[in-house]
């Protein structure tokens, strides 16, 4: 009955999204034996403004 | 003083969300013996195509 | 499908944390319109060394 | 740079948690195009008295 | 390698979440002697409506 | 109001954590303009086989 949340910059489409959530629910069915309709995962999806490594938002980094 | 996190489906009127966080209030405060005014409570909606059940995105599941 | 997550100082019952689960699933099917086996909720217990509110950490509070 | 947090009942091996992390990366690198080494995973597990569905406890739940 | 994931209210400027971003790393590698670029802050910023203290939205507590 | 959530690995002591969250609450009070009391924040400690960065647990990385 695992959630996943994952915490990622904005951008990615539907298409992404979808290849990624079906490819970590079988991670999870295949490796934790989890039922496949007990795993729920939810992208949250910031802004370059909202998100930092290093002490520096993302939206400095670019365009390096 | 719980720190309360609902991922949920966008969509909600805030008319919902403030019935929810005022009866979400009172259970913990009825249950958990913790003083009203310590309890937060955040909503974090995600979009159809940003959430997913059994590896399959919400927006794929519609009008099922 | 909401995903719930409560972020509390350890020490509650099995039968609180029973009691509070049961609860906020009512809330949420009753004012949210959701499906009662598609809600879960996991709670996050920390030590009152590993929170802290006002700057401060719990563990320094008592017994006020 | 995804931040990847997973809730899940006690219990697993590190060697599931090793398989299950590896594999999660690989899938963000190939899907989401992000660098390896900019992926974290956190494991965030909980016992059967603190996680529910459907309003009640998993403790509660076995041993259906 | 800490993640860092605050949880407040949409509004700050970019400049603001730069200079917290900024700090907070600061505080984590002279504290908790993590390495700088292994540490990642995310902002999830959550409007008036979607945030509840003391049982209450935000939303209805303005103008007070 | 803002809520805090640290998850880093255990092993830091109340010491170190006092001044963490001290700090932390400081740089929110002065950069967000936030009031000093609405300000939680929430270590969340992991083992080093629940934590993974490229792909790898930290349990493998050692002694690296």
């Amino acid at each position: 009955m695992p959630m996943v949340q994952i915490t990622m910059l904005e951008g990615r489409t539907a298409d992404q999204k979808r290849k990624i959530a079906k490819r970590i629910t079988d991670v999870l069915v295949e490796e934790a034996g989890t039922r496949r309709d007990a795993i729920v995962i939810a992208f949250h999806e910031v802004s370059k403004e909202s998100y930092a490594s290093a002490g520096e938002l993302i939206i400095d980094k670019t365009p390096k």
